[in-house]
């Protein structure tokens, strides 16, 4: 008999949108793994005045799984919602807001995630890669002269940083303040505990995506959370990398297709890939992308992908087509069924 | 055939509550109409910031009528629930920012109010007395000396004057900078216009309720919207007034359960009540109670129905048996049934 396929989807922002709005045209099985260490806009305000999780880039999540009926638009719209004016509310999101009330409430951000995926009805599931707030700091050269390293921290600071990135590291910040800090205590930096939800839908899914989107703050932050990473590695999931069609102003200005993959190997070389997809357009020398996802272990995937006219945005049809091609050109498991 | 009593109970806050959820115990067919005056709290930094209806009333409405599952109380908790700390939220129910969002994204409170209402399982309807946000003005003496008489403007204020107020009046306030109104222009002040659905309500209802709750700011508010008081004087519907256990400190400081009913008088002389329902121990001499119930045409039904040891707060089950009683006495419709 077959089963439908399991999805597991792990970035943040408008590139994980695009990932998911192509994956539901394969499958009802999707579960978004999504960043939580963004520290701007709406959600970083959230973060910073009452220690929660920042919500925007769950909310997006959220929106992008939402039932295509009548309820799950509204739902969707309202979510997406940003107040306007100069008051205090200005440019927060509805669903930021209603998120930070559920995780309140219940008490744990996967049970609040849950509520509003009834609400939206979402068929998938929508996690976070870690239930505490998380920050990157970057290795970042070119600020100093003769190639001296700069350390910037934040995903805001990161991912406009004018030097070239480098290298990132990820933490999770206990406040000083918290109930277990005690006062006058240094903030304590601990390394980034994963959300067991997320460990265990990678583990046990069929296929699992990384990327598109900005590379070194939604991309490359999920491969150092150590469980996650392992979980990466030990799956039998089918692994497959989207590229990005252009590359980021700011931390990956510059960027060829193969050093979006070397970078992702340098922070996970025991990550071994199964499949790149590229757009076609964005690859000036396809032999070189073929060379680094061989490194891989994994085979390029080159289409035609683009929204004509949208700069930097995937085709959900498009995108949905050169993932059903990877997966069945792939070893994939039999017995699996899409759409 | 039987068919299910429609009730209908005008009113706001706390009081409002206490009827709402009375009469759920009697009824799946209750609506609520809320006043739409007040400007304090997170109701009236949302109404000063958005331009919108203040949220609060609606909200303690719609959780009164909450679905009595795990998802209708899980909702209501959240609706309920204030974000604490010092920052731009604080103090900020999650409701009255989620329904501020299905304001604004669907262009129509009473739609907004039937959305949430699904969302938390609401067999009745909540509606606002206004789409409008409306400003209250009263009267005031013993503010100034020789009886001179004092004019305050808002909710808050009339609340809370130790004056003794007289009168109030209530004013749709459309704003100088609204799209309406031109550039330099003094804000329009108009006659509250009601919402249509409200008085479709009270028409076709079998039983109505004016109060308990602050009267002059929660109960008579319902009584200056034109409309909303034809449909009141008009209806066949059996009419229920709820005194109040204590007398409001503030506006109603002093007053004596007939004097509630006196100004209910002066404020609308020609809407007659079938009913007025009192805590016996809360009335000191029932003959004059007695009397100013029939002089509104009605008889007055005294029970015990305060919650013992919780000043000021009606039992439910206690106030539920005392409206039944007090339908049963009326010359109510036949054939209607309640639980």
């Amino acid at each position: 008999m077959n089963t439908e396929m399991r999805a597991v989807a792990l970035g943040g922002g408008h590139g994980l949108h695009a990932t998911l709005t192509a994956l539901r045209r394969l499958t009802d099985d999707v579960t978004a793994v999504v960043t939580v260490a963004d520290d701007g806009g709406s959600s970083g305000r959230l973060r910073r005045e009452l220690g929660l999780l920042p919500p925007g880039d769950l909310r997006k999540a959220l929106a992008a799984l939402a039932a295509a009926d009548d309820g799950g638009a509204r739902w969707a719209d309202v979510f997406q919602h940003r107040f306007g004016g100069s008051g205090a509310l200005t440019g927060h999101a509805v669903g930021n807001l209603l998120l930070a009330g559920l995780f309140e409430v219940l008490g744990d951000p996967v049970a609040g995630l849950d509520e509003a995926a009834r609400l939206l009805g979402v068929s998938g599931r929508v996690l976070p890669m870690s239930t505490d707030p998380l920050d990157i700091e970057a290795e970042v050269t070119g600020l100093e002269p003769d190639g001296a390293v700069s350390r910037i921290r934040g995903q805001v600071a990161v991912a406009s940083t004018p030097g070239q990135v480098q290298r990132i590291t990820l933490h999770s910040v206990v406040p000083a303040d918290s109930p277990g800090a005690g006062a006058g205590v240094t903030p304590a930096v601990t390394p980034p505990q994963a959300c067991r939800e997320a460990v265990e839908a990678v583990l046990s899914a069929d296929v699992v995506f990384l990327g598109p989107g900005s590379w070194f703050t939604s991309v490359l932050p999920h491969l150092l959370v150590p469980e996650l990473h392992d979980a990466l590695v030990k799956t039998s999931a089918t692994k497959i990398v989207i590229l990005n069609l252009v590359p980021q102003p700011g931390e990956t200005a510059g960027f060829s297709p193969e050093q979006h993959l070397d970078v992702l190997f340098q922070h996970a070389p025991r990550l071994g890939v199964d499949a790149v997809i590229a757009d076609r357009d964005s690859v000036p020398t396809p032999a070189r992308l073929h060379s680094a996802a061989a490194a891989l272990g994994g085979r390029a995937h080159l289409a035609s992908i683009a929204t004509p006219g949208a700069v930097g945005r995937h085709d959900p049809d498009a995108l949905a087509g050169c993932v059903r091609d990877a997966l069945g050109a792939t070893s994939a498991k039999e017995g699996l069924s899409w759409r």
